[in-house]
């Protein structure tokens, strides 16, 4: 018998920012938290090019009408999502989905790093975009 | 002789969402974290009405006019600040004050929990509201 309660926990795993240009925004992150930022990786299926420093994860669009370059349009730079860790996503998203939330799209996409994600649509959440990264 | 270097890399301590109504706004983030949320507080200096689900507050104002109404005044609710630890906070303003950071007022202020607190003005930051929390 399992005693793995229905709906663990889930662990807080990064802070997304967008920024016009990685280059440009990264010095004063790297200063503010006294370390230095990771390499830069393309997620090519987003359109943006991301380098995390500590657990901020800067994201910089480089292609024209991606999701990231229309908030930085609409909104202009700063805090974009945050991301939930979870081990099993599509148990996640099923529990969620049953409590009447939506996702940006049905199905995962990849992420950085490779990794499974979704989006939590922030009409569920009163104006936050969710990201659940497997991990 | 010390061996503990110039700038000690900050950890993330919490992210924060502008709401509302901390009533209307806790449900969704309870379900989606999968912990209910702890007791709310109120911090009078600023305003707000605040609530923790694991290491996301919730802020809402309880007065006209003070940072947090304005800000769902001008840009509605959502991600509103990110904060970084530091074990001595006068020392860190100094480090970053010297590099050329500008702060929402010059002396530390009394924040959530009784915790001394400043705030990095978004313009030294590229747009992103930060608190940094002596702890």
């Amino acid at each position: 018998m399992s005693t793995r309660p229905v709906a663990p926990a889930l662990r807080l795993d990064h802070v997304a920012v967008a920024v016009a240009s990685l280059k440009d925004a990264l010095p004063a992150f790297e200063r503010l938290a006294g370390r230095p930022a990771e390499s830069p990786q393309r997620v090519e299926p987003q359109g943006v090019d991301i380098c995390f420093v500590g657990r901020l994860e800067l994201l910089a669009p480089f292609r024209a009408g991606s999701p990231v370059a229309r908030f930085l349009e609409r909104r202009g730079p700063g805090l974009h999502h945050i991301a939930y860790r979870t081990d099993d996503l599509t148990a996640l998203m099923r529990r969620l989905a049953d409590e009447g939330c939506e996702f940006t799209s049905a199905e995962p996409m990849t992420g950085a790093g490779g990794h499974r994600v979704a989006f939590v649509h922030p009409r569920s959440t009163g104006g936050v975009l969710v990201e659940l990264v497997e991990k």
